[in-house]
Formats: structure tokens, sequence, C-alpha cells
């Protein structure tokens, strides 16, 4: 459990369940963010109810950036202003307690409150596309082909800026009641996180590309190998 | 991209975006679901904006059960029968393509939107507090303590009927453009999932009991190992 370093940004961004877990420094908040590959959007439709749609995502500086067709749903929502909340959770670790009742995870996720605006600035939405695709595989725009304009026109670019965000973090063994410590039963932390396969090419190039290093040595967060 | 082999259940399940990743089928989404550690619950808040918290779930039938303390606030919302969208995405992939444009993800997702009731008799909330461990690591319950009554009485147990879900599923290469194909760029798909560490005790136990078999064999997913 983390201490609180910061006040919360707003009342929504407040943690209230277990709120020794949160935390509102701009420097853990952006690890998290950083590290994640795919970030959830919450919005109110048009008829009230709540969407949630999954979505890749990068963080320029002290925004969040998201991108898709013109035609999505959840972009246009978005686009027109709406109240929208953006939660990325990692995942660390299964925690195993002697009893059902203390198994928990341990994770570090992070939550957005705010509203998102259009990037139309064909510099800063160039920019921010690179971006997207450098969140996710470092390395790669110095290789891939770059947008064209026609590409450039048919991609929405939003941006959201983390002003309302906190983190909430749990870590460590599980906690046990007292008289539970003597049970004969194993209790601790299984690590979870994100395993890497080797890159399948796709055996369409005209010449037999060698996997390259940002391909080959990509990973992801604390290293986990599945042994 | 997957075939739709059924009429989606409502009109708000149906996938809209890339309809041709849509899919109804029980199986599917019972496969998506069972695999997932965590799932996204959306729901619009007393003021009318959204939220999104992520939280452990299981499969139980027809149904997906959370938990929490009573004092969880989306947990009394849900009780309190406001419309929820749950979103369970798990992630196989980068696809790496030769133009920025056409880089994507590989994944499975299922959305299931509803209301959600508690589950109120004692025996029923039991198993379904079983559940909810055994879908995390199969094999637990018959180790850890289970739920004394005060536990019982101090947990919420809703669960939301699977009548209105849908999964959404990509898969396979990247898919370039004709004129894209002979730039000498490495395009595949590097394939992700969820890694895991060797176990760590919390060491508190009286006698030194060894890594059980469902703790050292625990694997989610396709095996993805990190070389």
């Amino acid at each position: 459990m983390e201490p609180v370093t910061q006040a919360a940004p707003s009342t929504r961004t407040t943690v209230r369940r277990l709120p020794e877990r949160g935390n509102y420094d701009r420097a853990r908040i952006d690890a998290v963010l950083d590290e994640g590959l795919v970030c959830h959007v919450g919005f109110v439709t048009g008829d009230g109810t709540p969407a949630v749609v999954p979505t890749t995502y990068a963080r320029i500086d002290d925004h969040l950036v998201v991108h898709g067709s013109p035609a999505s749903r959840m972009l246009r929502s978005l686009k027109d202003g709406v109240d929208v909340c953006v939660v990325v959770t990692l995942l660390d670790g299964m925690v195993l307690a002697r009893s059902t009742f203390h198994h928990s995870m341990n994770y570090r996720s992070v939550v957005v409150y705010g509203r998102a605006t259009e990037i139309t600035d064909p510099a800063d939405k160039r920019a921010a596309l690179d971006r997207l695709v450098e969140h996710l595989v470092p390395g790669r725009t110095e290789h891939a082909r770059g947008p064209n304009d026609k590409e450039l026109k048919s991609t929405l670019v939003l941006r959201l800026p983390l002003d309302e965000a906190s983190a909430k973090v749990r870590t460590g063994p599980p906690v046990d009641d007292a008289e539970d410590m003597e049970l004969p039963v194993w209790a601790g932390v299984l690590p979870v996180g994100v395993a890497v396969g080797q890159a399948v090419s796709d055996g369409a190039s005209g010449t037999d590309t060698p996997v390259p290093e940002h391909v080959a040595g990509w990973r992801r967060g604390p290293v986990v190998v599945a042994e």
C-alpha cells in the first residue's frame, strides 16, 4: 500500500475504496500510463446508458491521446465533449492468502476523468500518430512508412488532459488474519506480467527481412519469464 | 477476422465498428470470459458522469459475478439496478504492418450489457465466492480456508446475466496496402500473453509449506514463453 503523496486534484478523482492505495503523484501516474498497452474508455451514450471501449492510447506530456476512424461511435462521442473516464490497469500478481476472503491482486491502475478535444493541426496530428505507434513498439516509426495525407485525413485523433488523474496501487504479500497464520496453506504472491512470444513474419515481403531488434527485443513492464 | 455466426441479441450489443470482427456465439464469449483475469465495469454515477472500475470476476453458467465490500460505490450502484457495461479484453499480439497506419493489435474482447442483482441466498453466495477464487487460481479452494459467516456477511456479491453479450476478435497478420508490399520493412505479429514468474512465499507460515502444484503450475491463456 502506497502513501498518498499529494492531494487529489478533484472530488471525483479521490480514491474512495481503500484510500490508502490512492496516489496522485504525476510521476507514478505517468509510469503506469507509459507501461500499459490498452486503456478502457467509459462514456455515457446518447440514451443515457454506459459504454466501455478498449483501445490503444499514448501519453504525450500532460495528455492522453486516442485515435481511430471518424466513424467510431466512441470517438464521435468524445469529440462532442462528453465526460469521459479512462482506465489503464496493469496486473502484477495474484495474491494468495490462507483464507479465500483475503485473496487479492497486486496491480497498478490509473483513472483519468475529463473531456477530450480533437487534434486538428496536421503537424500535431502526425506527431500524435507517431507517438501512438512508438508507445506500443518503441523504435517502430524509424522503420514503418508514416501516414500519408489521405491516412491523416481519415484518422480522428483526440487528446484528454491529465489534470484529473489518480493512481491506485496494491503491492506486497497477502494480509491474513492472525488466527489463520498456522494453517498449513501456502501463501504468497504469484507474479504475473506481459509475456512475449517469437515474432511471426507475415511472409509476404519480397525479400526475407530479418526480425529487427525493436521487434525481437520488445518487452513490457517488469520482466517476468515463464521459467 | 471472424464470421458472425449468430444474430446480435440486442441493438446495443451489435458490434458497430468493424462488424466483421463481431461474434455472438456463447461458446466463444464464454472462452474469453473464462480466460480473463480482470474486467472493467462501466456505469453512470448519480451525477450523470461515467465511471469505470477494474475488478476481478467469474462466470457461473449464464451469469458474470463480481464481489467486494458493501461500501464499494461501484457495487452499491450496480446493486441499485443501474445499467452496466462490463468489458473483458485479452491481448494476443502486436500487429506490425509496413505502414504505421495499418498497425493494429490482435485481441479478443467481450462486452456485456445489463443490470446486476444481488446474490443473497447463503449457499449461492458461498458458491459464487468459491467460483471467484477458482476462476483466478483453479484448485485454490481445496487448500485455502473458505469464508466464515462474518466474511460472508461483509461481502456483497452481484450477478449479471449474459443475455446481452458480444465478442470482438482480431486475429492474423497485418493487412498492408498493395503499394507498400515491397517496402524493406519487417511485418508480422509479435505474440503477447500472460507471463508467470516464480511464486514468492510470504515466509510467515509456521512450517515451510512447499509451493503447491496449483500455484507452481498456474498458466493463463495460450502459453507464451519469453524465450
